[in-house]
């Protein structure tokens, strides 16, 4: 069996870890991270849909959800969106899968008229950051309706199930979990799963770029995702059960006062 | 056995055309369409490389895909890029798509310090645009590479192989090849594959919106997907051999004048 | 007399075409070409007015007029306006001239309260876009038009009459018509006229570009006009004359689906 | 003879002034008015020319002409660029028309590699901003000039000749010389024309915003232009008669400290 | 005692000027002016306030400040922001300081619900714009409103008093006031004060660009601030003192022509 | 003595935490929070200097610093600036203050041909964020001096001294020392002062947004800073201290990999 640079096995995760409450003035934020790969995940819900959806009748909530890396979180510094004066296309992308995963995850219906913003900012990129990024959304969103059941604003909370991701790939001819940098960096293959907790699929983003994969290794890689997504499930599960939405009342108060 | 609303069997595909030269200024070029969906797809092939690979001495080329909807695709008005000030985000995910597919079928070392520009604009849009138009920029790029060959810069040709995409999805619980635009919107799985001419996989994008789907879907796709590419490269094939990139004399003079 | 490097008279026009319904999705659209130039020119209609408009009870409709060179249109590829992030200026000026001569062609009261799109993409440039654009979006706007009589939405056409443009200039020292590029790049004066079919002015468009004119050059400039429009006011109603609005029925219901 | 509503008789100019070094840190300037129509005109050498230019070994200097309405140059305020984010098309015409005439007057050869800035403000908008604009902008430059060679930067003047504009049009039927705003407003027809000082054409821009005009009405209009040319020249020549170059030693110095 | 570059003691402000009327369309405005400094300081009052401010029932009026170099305002010519197409983060952070000393002045209940336009472009820059600006736009807002008052439009005025503002530095060791350019590039410390006719505090902003300063220096610098404002009100209350609102009747029913 | 809303007395801050690396792929970075405010203070060093300064030959290092407030950040979440397609003026007005005390703070001819980035992100804002910026990003640029002398690559650090920043104002007639939100909302004078760690002033901005202030409340205020920065300081200082910047040998040595 292959040894990985940090030492893990191929079927191995990096340590996964939820800080709820990173930014306090959230509905529900964590702080995610796979090994080094940290993000900060908020959810936030305004009153309101977008002005379309009023006008065509359409029922149910809204969510939006936005992706983007802070200056510091890579060894060289990234320029802002705004300095460069428009978005970075790699972002543009992530969120869009953000978004389509979390809409898998979240009965908009139930939400009733509200938006629901999502925030993915990387604080540290490592490898991996829209994995992390889907998976800590999703709990900073459970976290979030948590909150407003505690407040009386919804009666059942919006998520149908867990969503997680996970990043697989094949390097050095062997398939691997959850790809740090260097690993990403040198994989013949780079492939991305959404996943409910039951395994169901949501998102499958396989991609050779210049060069190409087998069905085989498309198999082997969903096989290792699997193992990856029942872990990260199990971890969201936790942190959510010890999450007390209650706890603090006056804070409560404060982040429900809507209208 | 179901019955599609066109009348096509599920692992049927629309008709697949090319009509070459219908940007003649492009060093390839041609109108590509599955059914309805009509692309231009342009190959053109300029002198130099961007800075940054010169400071960073990386060898070769370099290859940039931009993809825009044209106003008047759609059967209402899409307002312009520049009239809503951004680029639009579902365009940036496909740009970035097409580019990846392009730069696993081309060898970019053998194209020399130059640089590839890949340009589809859709027409009319019907459902897969985006396959539509990694089909046709291949088909382009191939036509670009035959003229500079006639014209004695280049000794091979860039292209490793024929790079071919096609949309699959599951409709009313039936896997279904190339979904026209009616079939799109329904779906409750869509998928996008490129692949070689092989059958290699470039690229899986599999996305439940609002949904989810199980491995064994996502295989009966694979199936779907390699039906179609094997029929879209064997048209591609079939456009590039009855294509004569010297042809007129005066036109390629032209076209290759580059420093 | 001089020869025309093209072999043309001076008073000779290139040779006139449009191709119906290039873009399917729109009520009315044209391929149109003089000689290799060639620009797809588009009519939708839509239901509204701007705000202003409204607001202002000013009666009848809108017209709006875009224009854009396909970034493989020139022989050295054109960046697209959202890469560099603003509108080229030379479109503005263009886009603008549409819109004027457009709107002496169409009554805009007889249009109700319905905004009228032009766009014109321009597919090859050679010479003379702008004059082709306003050419062909006029014969867009009169099927546009006459499809939604056919569809018992409108009573009677809103065209007024047609709107025709040519450039003319004067070229070592010979006035000539309907400059194609290398003539226009070396012509010491270029003159855009758009004219009514009964050769009443609309735009006169005169410009020494480092060099000036005498009024007697103008005057022999008009005169050649007034022939080139006569010649493509008569394919325009050629072209008009042999297109079936209601030839599609399913297409026409579609396509004025308008609430 | 028709009454126009300020007392004008139809050949008659509103009153011509110019104000030499309104902005005294340019190298030329006048705040130039036809009537009410105020427009600050500035001319600003700078050393160099931009890249392609060099890249190229285009011979001679480079001009640019920029055109922007003040907020408060109209009853009522006009939101910035800036602020809306996107250049105002109307000014983008304008100031492409500003830079054409400016070059039929200025021999760019003689400027050596150095680029000349024009810019045009309008303090006071009551019609005709961009032909009080032409004709102040080209003093500006004779004046910069005049500087320059008081310096000993430039043996001659570039200026080959003085461009004036003015408007004309057909009010009520009539053609008038010089509209005001309210005439603006009402005419069928608005004529811009720009001429040497001895009276070759540079720019004729006649356009019937929703209406048409006739060869007859075009030639009244040039007529008067002709008139309004020769008076505007006479006034050019003698605002730069009554200027002195070099009266301010002190400026002199610091104005030319150019590299 | 030193002597100042240009000969003033180091508590002489440089001659302060207001030309009245400089912008005829805007209701007050001025040319105003501290030595060679020179800014246009327009106000202009529109009918309405921000949607926001009605939605939420604010009662009043609203203000807002824009601040602007024109290009031909320094020695070396200045790109216009849209050019860059960016707002300049030094023209952002004065127009904000403009717009909070204006609303020390300004009541804006009694405005009643309409909007103010502070707009302030600097027409000659040589030190200190952005206190000539406010203690400008502070005059031509007076102005306006004594405008507002003759038509009826206005009770009393919505000046609670003038709002003045001066520079202040520590050059070669000695407080001085009003710096130039020369004297503001070379000082230590730079402290802008906007006060009252009162000598109240509305704003303080010093600033050791690398480098500090002392307390007892910024006592220093307030004694000599409460000098120039002395000094500036006093003029201020002069313009207004001989500005006649209803000179003109025919301009003061065209201005005050609002809904 | 008031009581005031949280029971700090007038002249007590927050409780002052400084959480070392919390970006870690930054050269030197901070969580600081006064309170409940929490900014993520990052200082990140690159090789080089802007083109100009090179050209111009101006000796030593730059410094750019970057503000912004992460969309959830406040109870109301705050649309990113490149949603909405320009900066936030506030945070151009934040910025360039930070610049200003850092500059003040840093010897940058020290640093050498090398450019110093400050990026302050408000994770959480209860009043006084540009004060808590300006401190913690003194702070991270003193550890990546640190840093840079522990891997040899600077000799002595360039920090001339600390520089820090404290809140005051007048709540209901008293002064008080680090205003919070609700605080900071309702305080009738609002000053923010910048001072070193010796008590020299660097930065005074003192504004009574539609109010006034006097000298002695000027004064009050002076007072409470310095016994605020007496304090941040020595906190400042403790942090430094207690850093190591050796302790990870392979961080230290992939984070100074500069060329």
């Amino acid at each position: 069996m292959i040894t990985r640079h940090d030492g893990r096995r191929p079927d191995q995760m990096r340590p996964i870890r939820f800080q709820p409450d990173i930014a306090p003035h959230a509905h529900g934020s964590v702080l995610a991270s796979f090994g080094d790969t940290q993000v900060i995940c908020s959810a936030m819900i305004e009153p309101g849909v977008p002005r379309w959806m009023m006008q065509q009748n359409v029922p149910g909530g809204w969510l939006t959800a936005e992706y983007s890396m802070l200056p510091y979180a890579t060894l060289e510094r990234k320029a802002r969106d705004i300095s460069r004066g428009k978005m970075d296309g790699r972002s543009t992308e992530i969120q869009r899968l953000i978004g389509r995963a979390l809409r898998a995850a979240v009965d908009l219906e139930k939400l009733g008229q509200r938006t629901l913003w999502i925030d993915c900012d990387v604080l540290r990129a490592d490898g991996g950051t829209r994995t992390v990024s889907i998976t800590g959304a999703c709990l900073a969103a459970a976290m979030a309706f948590a909150r407003l059941q505690a407040a009386g604003l919804l009666k059942e909370s919006p998520l149908r199930q867990f969503a997680a991701a996970v990043s697989v790939g094949v390097c050095g001819g062997t398939p691997v979990l959850d790809l740090d940098y260097p690993e990403d960096k040198d994989a013949a293959v780079d492939c991305n799963l959404a996943m409910t907790e039951h395994l169901q699929l949501i998102e499958v983003q396989g991609s050779g770029e210049e060069a190409t994969f087998s069905e085989s290794e498309l198999q082997s890689m969903l096989e290792l995702g699997k193992l990856g997504v029942t872990e990260i499930s199990a971890a969201q599960k936790a942190a959510l059960a010890s999450f007390d939405p209650g706890s603090d009342p006056i804070l409560l108060k404060r982040l429900v006062g809507m209208k």
